[in-house]
C-alpha cells in the first residue's frame, strides 16, 4: 500500500529533542516514587528524503532529570537508521528492530534495558509512525491488516522459546483470524474501554480525589485507580474516600509505583483490603518476579499487575512463568517499541492473562491505544477484562491527540502511532532553551 | 584516619572521559555475543579543593559504541557531587548511593539498571577510591576494617529484605569477624585465587589457545576459561583440545556469553560433559531467572555461573531464592559500586553460594579484587571454590596494575580502589581526539 516512491530515497536525518514539561508545579502525576515530575519527552524525527514528506515521530517518556541521557542515547541510534533505504526499512521493520537490539557493542549497556533499550524502543517506533504514515494507515490497522505470518516476523523469539516459539504463536494469530473485521468495526464504533487515573495523583487533596472520582464515573468510566504507599493512614482514608464517592460496582484499583518490600506489600493490602481494590499495581520492584509470585499468593483475590518499568519480553516471560501477575501492563515506550510489544501481547496471549497497558506521561496515552487495540483485532480478540489506562495530561501538544468518550478510547483514523507533537510545543518547551524553562530558570 | 582537613574541602568537579581501545584488531575479547569489542571505559575523576590533591578515580566499561552514552549518564550524576563537604561525602558513602539511586526522576532510566545504574556505579567507585586514598588504605582494607554495624550501613536494603534483613546481614559479618586478622595475613602473603580466560577468546586458532593453556598452567592457574556458542563443532574441538593440553586436574570453564534459549542451552553442554567443563556461565539472558534455574537442573552436576550483565542486587537475591545458580559473578563496574556489591557479598553468603566475579575488560580486574578479598577478610571468610577472573589485557595503563603471581591476585598495597589510569593512557586514548583514534578514523 505503500505510494509510488522511488527507490533510491532514504533516511536523511534522525533529530532528537530534548522536551521538558514542568509538571512538578502542580503535582500532576505525584506518587509514592516520583513525588515531583516533570514529565518529559526525548523526541525523535527521523526524516526522509522522500516526496512524500512523510516523517516518523515518537518519543522516550522520561521524569525530568535523565531526559538529556536518553536524549544521547536515541542519537547514539542514529548511524543505524541514517542512510537506509525507506522502502526496505518500512518493508521489514523486524529486521531493523532486531539490528538495533543485536548490535554487539551497545548492548553491553544493557543488555535490552535502561536508557538504551528505551532509545531502541523511540527509534523502532519512530520506523512504525514513518512506515504507517506511508500506508495511509493508524498503526494499529496496519498491524491489524497483517497476516499471522507477518506479524511472527516481527518478533525477536531470541530467550523466548522456552515459553512462547514461533509456531505456537502463529497458533494463536490463526486462532484470532476469524473475526477481525468485525472487531475493527466494534472499534470503530465503540472504541476500547479506558480507566482513569486521574482522580488518584498522591499529591491532591481528599476534596479534589471525591469531586475528580465522581466526575469519572459520570463519564462512563467503570475503574479508576488510585496511587498509594507514602503513608497507611493516609491510604486507608483515601481509599474509603474513593469508595464512598464511587460505591461497590466502580473497580478501584491502586498502585505503589515500587515502593514496598514483599512483606510490608501485603501487610498494607490487607490493611487497604476492606475497600475492595480491584489490582495492586507494582508492590514492589519491578524486576522482583519471585516477590510479585509472593504478593499475589498472599492478597489473592486482590489481582496483581506490573509492567511500565518491565525492561524487557525476557521479564514479561517470567513473570508470567511464575504466576506472578494477573495483569500485564506493558507500556509503549519502555521496551524496543512495537516489535518487542508485540512478542509480549503474544506471550500475555499465550498465558491467557489480560493486557492492560500502562499510560500517561507525554504521549504514552497516544502510543499504546494502538498496541491495546491491534491485541483485541488479532491477538487476544476480546476486551474482556482489559482496560486501558487514560491520564488526562498534555494531550493538547499533540498532532491527533487521544479522544475519550463514554470511558472509551476512540480508534484513532489518521496515519502513524500518534505521537507526533505541535511544532509550537516542541519549540515552547524544549529544554533548557524553550520560553517555558528560559522564564524559570 | 583521614588527614586533618580544613572542614571546608568540598569535591569541586566530576570530569568525565570516553577513552577507547582499539581492541577488536586482535580479537582480544572476542566471544559469541562480542565477535568485536573495542575495550572502553567511561572514566570518571573527582576533584576537592583540599590541600592534600587527593582525586577520586574509577569507571564504566563498556565494549565501543555506546561509551558516549555511558559518559553522559555519568555526567548527570555531577549535580549530586560537586559541591557535598569531602568529610561528610567519606564519612558516609552508603547514604550518598542511596542518594543517587533514589533519585526520583533519574530512576526513570532505570530503575537500578542499564546506563544510568552504571554511572552509578562508577561514581559511587571514585568515592570509594577517594575515600580510601583519604584513609591511606587499599579499598580492601578500609572495608576489611570496618565494623559490622558501618558495614551494613552501605547496604541498601529496599526489596531485599524477604531474603536479608539488616540482621541477619550484621549476624553474617558479626560470624566473620575472628580471624579478619590471620586472613589478611594470608592475603598479603600468598593472595587470592584467580583464573585466567586469556587462552579461551572465540577468535583464536586451536594452537593458539593450546599454547596459552599450556602457559596458564605453567604459570600456576589451575582453572582457564574457554568462550563458547558460535558453533557446536567448533567448541566440541576447542573443549577436546583444551582438555587434552591441561589434563584432567585443571577446571575448564566455559562461557556462552547469553547465546543460548533454555533448550539449546541444555542440548549444547550435555555435547560438552565428556571434556568436564567446571561450570556454564552465562548460558542465557542474564534476566532470566528462571531459564538459568531450568539449566541448572538439567546440566547438573556442570555448574551454572553468572552475574557480569545482572543489573542489580534484585536480579541477585532471586537467582539465589531460585536455587539457579552455583557461582554468583558480580561485576565491579555493572552495578551500583562498592555499596551494592557489598549487598550481593552478603545474600551469596546469606545462601551459601561462593562468588567468583567477573573481571577482564578495562580496569575490572584492578576493581574487583577489592571486594573478592574484603569477602575473604570480613564476609565468607573462606577462598574455598572461589577464583577471581583474571585477563591479561590492558593492565599496563594503570597506575597500580593488577601483579598475578603462581595463579593469585597479590593484595594491592598503595591506598584506592586501584582503578586510576596513566594520564597518558588518557591521553592517547581518549576518543575521538587521541592520538589513537585520529590516525585511524
Amino acid at each position: 500500500m505503500s505510494s509510488p516512491l522511488p527507490a533510491s530515497a532514504r533516511i536523511t536525518a534522525l533529530d532528537v529533542l530534548d522536551v521538558r514539561f514542568p509538571t512538578s508545579e502542580h503535582l500532576d502525576g505525584s506518587d509514592a516514587m516520583n513525588p515531583e515530575p516533570d514529565y518529559s519527552a526525548a523526541y525523535v524525527v527521523l526524516r526522509t528524503d522522500a516526496d512524500d514528506e512523510l516523517e516518523g515521530h515518537a518519543l522516550a517518556f522520561t521524569t525530568g532529570r535523565g531526559n538529556d541521557v536518553q536524549a544521547a542515547a536515541i542519537a547514539a541510534l542514529a548511524p543505524y537508521v541514517v542512510g537506509l533505504p525507506v522502502d526496505e526499512l518500512c518493508a521489514d521493520l523486524g529486521s531493523f528492530a532486531r539490528t538495533l537490539v543485536h548490535d554487539p557493542q551497545l548492548r553491553w549497556l544493557g543488555p535490552e534495558k535502561g536508557a538504551i533499550h528505551m532509545a531502541t524502543g523511540a527509534v523502532v517506533n519512530a520506523a512504525w509512525d514513518l512506515a504507517a504514515k506511508r500506508a495511509g494507515k493508524p498503526v494499529w490497522r496496519l498491524l491489524g491488516e497483517m497476516t499471522p505470518e507477518e506479524l511472527v516476523a516481527q518478533v525477536d523469539f531470541r530467550w523466548l522459546t522456552d515459553a512462547l516459539t514461533p509456531e505456537e504463536a502463529l497458533e494463536i494469530l490463526r486462532r484470532a483470524e476469524p473475526g477481525r473485521q468485525e472487531r475493527v468495526a466494534r472499534l470503530l464504533e465503540k472504541g476500547y474501554p479506558a480507566y482513569t487515573t486521574t482522580p488518584g495523583w498522591l499529591g491532591y487533596s481528599d476534596e479534589k480525589l471525591a469531586r475528580l472520582a465522581r466526575e469519572a464515573v459520570a463519564e462512563g468510566f467503570t475503574q479508576i485507580k488510585l496511587k498509594v504507599g507514602a503513608s497507611l493512614d493516609d491510604d486507608v482514608r483515601r481509599m474509603r474516600t474513593a469508595r464512598e464517592t464511587v460505591g461497590s460496582d466502580i473497580r478501584i484499583a491502586v498502585d505503589a509505583n515500587q515502593r514496598w518490600d514483599v512483606q510490608p506489600a501485603i501487610a498494607w493490602m490487607r490493611a487497604l483490603a476492606p475497600y475492595d481494590p480491584y489490582w495492586i499495581e507494582e508492590p514492589t520492584s519491578p524486576d522482583d518476579i519471585l516477590g510479585h509470585a509472593a504478593v499475589r499468593d498472599a492478597v489473592h483475590p486482590i489481582k496483581v499487575a506490573t509492567g511500565e518499568h518491565v525492561a524487557n519480553r525476557v521479564v514479561f516471560k517470567q513473570l508470567l512463568q511464575a504466576g506472578a501477575v494477573d495483569i500485564v501492563q506493558l507500556d509503549s515506550a519502555r521496551v524496543g517499541g512495537v516489535n518487542e510489544n508485540i512478542a509480549i501481547l503474544l506471550l500475555a496471549a499465550k498465558f491467557a492473562v489480560p493486557v492492560c497497558p500502562h499510560a500517561g506521561g507525554v504521549g504514552l496515552c497516544e502510543m499504546v491505544q494502538h498496541l491495546s487495540m491491534f491485541d483485541y483485532v488479532a491477538v487476544s480478540g476480546t476486551v474482556e477484562d482489559r482496560v486501558l489506562e487514560y491520564v488526562d495530561h498534555l494531550h493538547e501538544h499533540f498532532v491527533d491527540p487521544v479522544r475519550i468518550a463514554d470511558g472509551h478510547y476512540l480508534a484513532p483514523t489518521a496515519p502513524g502511532l500518534s505521537a507526533e507533537m505541535h511544532p509550537a510545543s516542541l519549540k515552547e518547551y524544549v529544554y533548557p532553551d524553550g520560553p517555558t524553562w528560559t522564564t524559570r530558570v
